[in-house]
């Protein structure tokens, strides 16, 4: 499921995303400090008193670039973990193809989720965290199933989430630039190594 | 071999690195573009016509935070890559466990050579990353030879490098602050999880 398959509700929506994906865009090129609300509303082509109306500061912006992500990671991910059809490893490795196409298709978005979430307000942290926390225990509920079914080895299921998710978010450090190798090329590598690494022994 | 057993060679050295100390604590706290010189100046515990005789800007000490790390990494994992008394595994294990280990002693220059990179000069930054692609490499040879000896089994060391890296480097987002997991339960686990991986079939 791709994020654009979500298809926006309304023209406030449609408004909305396409602000998201300006802003995110000059975060992305320029860094989120360096990007100014006028900014914003240039690459959006949007009126500044438009764009106001949909949001009152740069950082309800960024908790709308906080919100695209990981919602989609919350609904895409429990779908696989909820998919009756796939193994634990197919499973684990949609998780990782979907997690390195992000850094493709949103690429501004995954740098401010990583590198930004500081800049929320104490409220909007605690939510993004949670929220952060309940996707993350999907892909450690994948692994606890592999591992109670035998077709893993016996290892921390927690620790090696923390271990795939960080090889694929560090993705937003080297991928998705430029000149990239085939999304399926990479998520195979990092399946391969992981699933080599939990194959009972 | 920490970091502090690289004893600064004088005065000026140590007053430097007292800076750099206090700047990447300032950074880890607030985050780079809140840190003012001001408050690295109080931090530090220096008057700030000295700290300026150091440091002309704070993107320089940006650099020399860049600097205190890539040279450790640089030193470190050339004298483990060139060991003869440890194998390719147990290079692994120094380099994910040294890398590991900054997070809890190094955190704020951890944060900002991930986070910000992008804010030094075009040739600073140009400096940095080609200092970076050395030490990246060296993981990539201890890798390769691993394969090369049979140790490991046929893979894509570049890719495989790149994971790992991303496994422990993602650590500044989760490991370090305040309760945390020993030190060696961790670098154990990612370890055991790639020489798993790893190993021929």
């Amino acid at each position: 499921m791709a994020i654009d398959a979500r298809k926006p509700a309304s023209n406030a929506d449609v408004r909305r995303l396409k602000i998201l994906d300006a802003a995110a865009r000059q975060f992305d090129e320029v860094g989120y400090h360096n990007t100014s609300m006028n900014a914003i509303a240039a690459a959006s082509g949007i009126r500044k008193p438009t764009l106001y109306h949909y949001f009152t500061s740069k950082t309800e912006i960024l908790l709308g670039v906080h919100d695209v992500l990981i919602d989609h990671m919350l609904e895409m991910h429990q779908e696989v973990a909820d998919s009756s059809d796939l193994t634990p490893s197919q499973k684990i490795y949609e998780i990782i193809r979907d997690i390195l196409s992000l850094q493709i298709t949103h690429r501004g978005y995954v740098k401010a989720y990583v590198e930004n979430t500081g800049e929320l307000t104490t409220e909007m942290r605690r939510d993004v965290n949670r929220r952060r926390r309940r996707y993350q225990d999907l892909l450690r509920q994948v692994l606890q199933s592999g591992i109670d079914g035998g077709q893993f080895r016996e290892t921390n299921a927690e620790l090696t989430a923390i271990a795939i998710f960080g090889m694929v978010n560090w993705g937003y450090q080297w991928y998705g630039r430029g000149d990239y190798l085939p999304l399926e090329t990479v998520a195979t590598h990092f399946h391969d190594l992981v699933m080599s690494g939990l194959s009972p022994r």
